[in-house]
């Protein structure tokens, strides 16, 4: 069975695990988000292809979710000696080593897709790892500016507005400041990296993990080509809902839908997507009276429990989207 | 006093730190070697630059005489893990982090002279550390290719050479074949960083540490103008001899002398400089019977302990170097 995931970072990544562990002889293609990529000191970092790759990979620092196990931060300490920050993101020596590789690669001359595949030959991760696209997509988010002057005309009396870096956003402002837009720029020239379409075209059933649907999920759909990919695949599109009893299973996602104008409900975040590209969609049992909501928005819905505790819990979710995935196409 | 002192690593910095004690009021400017520098993993590595800044600021791994003390090696192992070489250059994680500062500079369009400043204003050497170049200048040694064919013709018989970066020669060889020649290529096409011309021109003395009289002074002195620069100064330029009884100090420098057709002797190396460049040149205690040789080939020498064993023994070499660059103004 050839599944394509949709992925951000962590919880793309803890599904990712209980997918492999539920699947073990799936054929697994995961198209991982680079909206949030970032450069830092110089070094292209990519926190989301990292978190699975690691995670997948066994070097995860586990009860972090993000970064390396057994980590140090020489490198972070000295740079910060030498007054060169951003000090707010945290950069370990042994994530050091990827993104120096990285962006040796790339200045080389190879692109991302390349550069990933590259690093996974270490890390094997046991899926094939995809960045959405080769090219820079940089997610940002637009947030009031109390230092700019305030807008004047129509907008008058309205404070205004800067967009910053979606991890200035989320690591640094911890998304404590109301967020009015999502903007992944770059998207509208982006094209799919080698291998997102086909492995699309060629999936027997595409799975939107519990990850963020607007910054994670959603910046993969905005790259063009891939939504209408998965809408035309003609194969069950089955997502797990990242809200679970009106709040994020984990991370800020409350804070990012609330830009896009959507509310924190496993129902909302399911209508958000839309029947024209979900095809079931699973909530947590806490959630069940929301089943018919969805139901009535023409997506096939089930309320499991969705709450990954551990790798067999996990798995178990997988195994009911999966199941889910049958019925759609039964 | 304004001393300028031509510098390559570890002889130079620590001749600086004796000189530093021995004239805590002058004004000292660094002609720094840049022909030994290396682009590694995508980052770009001064080693005799830093060596100076790290030695002069309280940062030097003090038995090595090169890296920083209290030093780990996390990102080295990383890059390994993922078979990214080379691996017989050691660089800590503390190390890398200059680098990634420098190299992120380099990359926004500052110079190396503004970087190695921005550099310096967090080390406080003590003294002015100019590179000798913004330019990249890259020495290269000339040694046997027992893996290429037979040259042809005239040099029938003769085995085939290639030319290898000097840290690949000095470092991953440890100088344990014959060096044809020493190339510092670029160095045509160069021209001094800002301040070095100006600092030459300024200066009340210039001397040569015991570095090595090819790979660093000489590589200095390659650099178009400067030789010049120092010739018409009409000041004393005293030379300290890194060579003892026959051998280097410390080093390799034997090695390299050979492929310019200088014995290692300490008398070799100051007719090497040549009275055109040198009125001034120390030799140690047991090579006392050279200084008639000096001598009359122009350059008044004298012989006293040139032992750099700690600073007090090595403040007392600069203090000779700079009584017998009195002597020669008078």
């Amino acid at each position: 069975m050839r599944i394509v995931v949709l992925a951000g970072g962590i919880g793309g990544a803890r599904f990712l695990r209980g997918l492999k562990s539920a699947a073990p002889d799936a054929d697994i293609t995961v198209i991982g988000n680079t909206g949030d990529d970032i450069h830092l000191f110089g070094l292209k970092v990519c926190p989301d292809l990292d978190t699975v790759m690691y995670t997948l990979g066994g070097g995860i620092h586990e009860d972090q979710g993000w970064g390396r196990a057994d980590e140090s931060f020489a490198v972070k300490e000295e740079l910060a000696a030498y007054g060169v920050g951003p000090e707010w993101f945290g950069l370990g020596d042994r994530d050091f080593a990827t993104h120096i590789v990285r962006t040796q690669m790339i200045g080389a001359g190879y692109p991302l897709s390349a550069v990933t595949e590259a690093l996974c030959a270490r890390w094997q991760p046991g899926v094939r790892l995809l960045p959405m696209t080769d090219d820079r997509i940089e997610t940002h988010v637009l947030i009031d500016d109390p230092d700019a002057p305030a807008a004047e005309g129509a907008d008058e009396g309205r404070p205004a507005r800067k967009a910053v870096h979606f991890q200035e956003y989320w690591v640094r402002l911890r998304a404590s400041v109301p967020a009015h837009a999502v903007i992944p720029v770059g998207a509208e020239q982006a094209k799919p990296a080698p291998g997102v379409l086909e492995a699309i075209a060629a999936a027997d059933v595409v799975l939107f993990p519990p990850s963020n649907p607007v910054v994670s999920v959603g910046t993969i759909l905005a790259v063009p080509g891939v939504r209408e990919a998965i809408a035309d695949a003609g194969v069950p599109v089955v997502g797990l809902s990242p809200i679970v009893g009106d709040a994020p299973v984990r991370g800020m996602a409350d804070k990012v839908l609330a830009a896009v104008g959507v509310e924190s409900t496993a129902a909302a975040v399911a209508r958000h997507y839309g029947s024209g590209l979900l095809d079931g969609w699973l909530v947590d049992t806490v959630d069940a009276a929301a089943v018919g909501e969805v139901e009535a928005a023409g997506i096939r819905c089930r309320a499991v429990p969705l709450m990954m505790t551990d790798v067999e819990a996990t798995a178990r979710m997988a195994t009911e989207a999966l199941k889910l995935a049958e019925e759609v196409r039964a």
